[in-house]
C-alpha cells in the first residue's frame, strides 16, 4: 500500500481524506495556504507544507508547488479532493511524470468526460441515452438553428470545456437562437478558453439523479446505486439523499448498468459519478461524469457500508476490487445537508468570521463531515461550506425526522449559516412526500 | 404514542432519550439539580424543571419532586435512563400509581431480578445456566461451609441485594469461610440494608457477555445478539463491542436462546440485558439481568441499525414489536470508549473541572454520544463519563483502527481523560487478537 499520501485540497475533504489514511495506516501530508494554517486538516495531518498564498491560484491550484511538496515529503500519492485540481488532465499527467500516483482516474478519462461534447459522442456511440441534440460541437449558428428546429424549443446550448451548471444558456425560441449562440461562445472562450458549444434540448424541471460508479484497474466496475441531488440553487447542491424516493429497484438496475456502460466506454478506473436527468416520465439521460469523488458522497457510504475514499485509494495503488455487483446490497435511507457560511436573506452572501459558539448534535445515526471547530475563522478566500450533516435511518420518514432533529441542534454563532434554509426544505410537504425537482428551491422556497 | 415524556436522569442518557423523543414526535421535559443548569440535556428539551440540589438524594433519586414535576408538566411518561431510578421497583410502582408510564419493565420484573438470590432461584427453575452454587439465600455459615465443599473453592459470597460488582468477596480455601460469611453479611447489610448473600463458585478469568433482550407486553420477545465487556477496571466497563470477538453464530444462538427464556420467566416487557460469565471452555452462567437500558447499548444499535431506546418507548406505550428474531440481521463490527474525566495515573480519580478546548471527531461510521461542549464544568457530584465514542466499521481490524484514530484525534483540554488508556488498550497484542477477559486491564495494562 501506499506509504504516504499528499492531500492536495483543504476543507471538509481534506480531513475526510486524511481520516481514511489514518484508518489505513498510510502517512499524511497536508498542504495549506498561508492563511488556512489554523484549519484542522493541518493539525490532523502527520506532516503539513505551506504551498502559497490565499489566492488558490498560488496555493491550491499550484501544479508545481504540490509536486515539489510531494517530493520534498516523499509522498508517493497525491489525492486531489474535489474541485481545485481534481479533474484536471494536466495534473493527472504530470503527477504520472514525476512517479507519484494521482488518486483518481487515468488522465485519459478524465479529458474525455471533461470535455462535453466529447464526452456526448461517446455516450451516444455506447448507446447512453443523451438528451435529444447536436452530437458534438456545433460549428455555425445554422447548423445550430437546424438541430434546434429538429428537437424543438426550449433548447439548451452549453459550453463543451463547461460542467457543473456553469456555461449553459437556455433559448426559448427561433428568434433568439443566433444571438444566443454567439453569446455562448463568446461566454464559453472567456470563462473556459474554449469556444466550442453544443446543444440539448432544454429538459423542463428534471430530477438530478447520479450513479456512484467504482471501477479498478483490472477492468472491474460496479455501481453502487443512486444519489437525488434534486435540491439545488443555480445549480449548487444543498440537500442530497440516497436512495432516491423516486427510484425503484427495476430504475435502478437501469440507470446503474447504462452508468457501468459509460464509465466503461471512457476505461474508467476510479471512483466517479455519472450524472443523469430525470424526466417526468422516469426517462434517463446522460448529463455529465464528474470524474473525482464527490461532496455528496456520504449517503452512498450509509446505505452500502462501503468507505468510497479508502476504496478508491486502494483502487488507485492497483488492487482489485474485493466484491462484486451481487455483494453490495442497499439498507435505510441517508439525507446529507451541506451547512454552507452564507446569509440566505442576503441572497446567501458568504458570512466569513470566527465562529464563537459551537456545539455539533452527535447520536445515533449522525454523521459530521466538518473541519471547522470553536474560535475557527472561517475564510473569505474559499468556498464557504462549513461541513455535511449526514443521518442514517432505517426509512426515509424517519431520516427525515433525524436530520430535523440535528439541525435544530446545531449550535453555531458568530457566522450566518444555510441551517434555517435547510429546516424549511426538510419540512416542506412536497420534500416530506418526495415530490420535488431541480425548480423546488426557486418555485417553493426563495 | 406518548404526548411528552419526562426524562428522570441527567448526562448522556438524558440526551440520547431527548434526542429520541425528538425523532419520534415526542415532547421532552428535563428535570435537573441546582448545578446541573448548565447541562445540554436542559437545553435540548421543551422544557426543563430544577428538581434539587446537587446531591443525588435531594435530586434525580426524589421519587416524590420527579413524580410532581412530571404531574406540573403533564408528562404521559417518565424515562428514568441507567442508574438513579432505573432499577427501582417502588418508583415503577409509584408511576403507575399516578397514572404515569415508567418506560421500563413491570415492577415484578424489576423486583424479582433485582434480588439476586431469587432471580438465581428462578433462573435454575427456567433451566438457565447458573455458576454452580447455592440455590438461593445461604442462611448460615454451616449451609455455607457445605456448599463451598461441595463446588469447591474459590469461592464467591454475594450479596442479594448487590449486583453490578457490588456486594462481593472472593474465598480461597475452607479456613477463611467462616470469617468471610459473616463480613460478607455485615457488609451486606451496611451497603444494601439487606444481609442476604448466597454463593457460587469462582470462575477464574471469565469473559463478560451479555444479550440484549427486547420484549413487549403483547409476550413477543427477541434477542439483539451480545455484547463483549470484559474490558473492566473493578467491574465497571470500559470498552465494549459488538458481536464477541469469541462467539460464533451457533453459541450466538444458544445464549440468545437462554436469554429470551430467562426474561420469559420473569415475563419480561422491556429492553433489558442478560449478563453472563463465559469460561474458558465456552460454557456460560447467568450472572444477573440489568432490567433498563444500558451505557452500551449503542454498539448494539450499530450492528443491528436497531434503535433501543425508540423501541423502549413503543413497547411502554403498548405497541407490539414491528419485527421477530428472524428480521434481525448483523451487519459489520461496533466498539465503544467510554470517555471518563479521571486521572489514570492517580488511580482513577476524578478530575471534575472546566473544558477550556474540545473538538470532538467525526468521519464515516463515528457516531459521539455526549452531553458536554467547550465551556462546560463538569461537575464533581456525578459520575465521571463524559462521553461515549461508538464506531462501526465492516469487520473488527477496521474497528480498532477507527477507533484508534478517532481517539488520537480527540481534542479535550482542562480535564484529564481516560482516552491515552483506553488507545493504550486498543493497541495491546491480545486486544487485537481478541483474547482477553475481565483481568485483562489489572493484568496486561494497569
Amino acid at each position: 500500500m501506499f506509504k504516504k499520501i499528499l492531500i492536495a485540497n483543504r476543507g471538509e475533504i481534506a480531513v475526510r481524506i486524511i481520516r481514511a489514511c489514518k484508518e489505513l495506516g498510510i502517512g499524511t501530508v497536508a498542504v495549506y495556504s498561508v492563511p488556512d494554517k489554523g484549519s484542522l486538516h493541518v493539525a490532523l495531518a502527520d506532516e503539513a507544507i505551506c504551498i502559497g498564498p490565499a489566492n488558490p491560484k498560488e496555493s491550491y491550484l499550484n501544479m508545481q508547488n504540490l509536486i515539489t511538496a510531494a517530493k520534498a515529503t516523499m509522498a508517493d500519492a497525491i489525492h486531489p479532493g474535489y474541485g481545485f485540481l481534481a479533474e484536471n488532465p494536466a495534473f493527472a499527467e504530470l503527477c504520472a511524470q514525476c512517479n507519484i500516483t494521482f488518486i483518481g482516474p487515468n488522465p485519459d478519462s478524465i479529458e474525455q468526460m471533461g470535455q462535453k461534447a466529447v464526452a456526448r459522442e461517446k455516450m451516444i456511440k455506447a448507446q447512453v441515452p443523451v438528451v435529444p441534440g447536436s452530437s458534438g460541437i456545433v460549428e455555425d449558428i445554422e447548423e445550430g438553428i437546424k438541430i434546434a428546429k429538429e428537437i424543438g424549443f426550449p433548447v439548451l446550448i452549453k459550453a463543451t470545456a463547461g460542467g457543473g451548471g456553469k456555461g449553459m444558456r437556455v433559448v426559448q425560441n427561433l428568434e433568439e437562437m443566433e444571438k444566443a449562440m454567439e453569446l455562448a461562445k463568446q461566454e464559453a472562450l472567456n470563462a473556459f478558453g474554449n469556444s466550442g458549444v453544443y446543444i440539448e434540448k432544454f429538459i423542463e424541471k428534471p430530477r438530478h439523479i447520479e450513479i456512484q460508479i467504482l471501477a479498478d484497474k483490472h477492468g472491474n466496475i460496479v455501481h453502487l446505486g443512486e444519489r437525488e441531488c434534486s435540491i439545488q440553487r443555480r445549480h449548487q447542491k444543498l440537500i442530497e439523499e440516497a436512495p432516491s424516493p423516486i427510484i425503484d429497484a427495476n430504475l435502478r438496475e437501469k440507470i446503474g448498468k447504462t452508468a457501468v456502460k459509460a464509465a466503461k466506454a471512457v476505461n474508467y478506473d476510479s471512483v466517479g459519478t455519472i450524472e443523469f436527468l430525470l424526466d417526468s416520465n422516469n426517462n434517463f439521460y446522460f448529463m455529465e461524469m464528474n470524474t473525482r469523488i464527490q461532496v455528496e458522497h456520504p449517503v452512498t457510504e450509509m446505505i452500502t457500508g462501503i468507505d468510497l475514499i479508502k476504496e478508491q485509494i486502494k483502487v488507485a495503488y492497483g488492487l482489485p476490487l474485493s466484491f462484486t455487483q451481487d455483494d453490495i446490497k442497499f439498507t435505510g435511507w441517508s439525507i446529507e445537508c451541506r451547512i454552507n457560511a452564507e446569509d440566505v436573506s442576503k441572497n446567501f452572501m458568504p458570512t466569513p468570521g470566527k465562529i464563537e459558539r459551537l456545539i455539533i448534535p452527535g447520536g445515533y445515526g449522525v454523521r459530521i463531515d466538518s473541519f471547522v471547530y470553536q474560535g475557527y475563522s472561517i475564510l473569505p478566500f474559499y468556498d464557504s461550506m462549513v461541513g455535511k450533516i449526514i443521518v442514517w435511518a432505517p426509512n426515509r420518514v424517519e431520516a427525515i425526522k433525524k436530520m430535523d432533529r440535528v439541525l435544530n441542534e446545531f449550535v453555531i454563532e458568530g457566522v450566518s449559516t444555510t441551517i434555517p434554509l435547510a429546516i424549511e426544505i426538510l419540512n416542506h410537504p412536497k420534500f416530506v412526500q418526495g415530490d420535488y425537482n431541480t425548480k423546488f428551491l426557486e418555485e417553493e422556497i426563495l
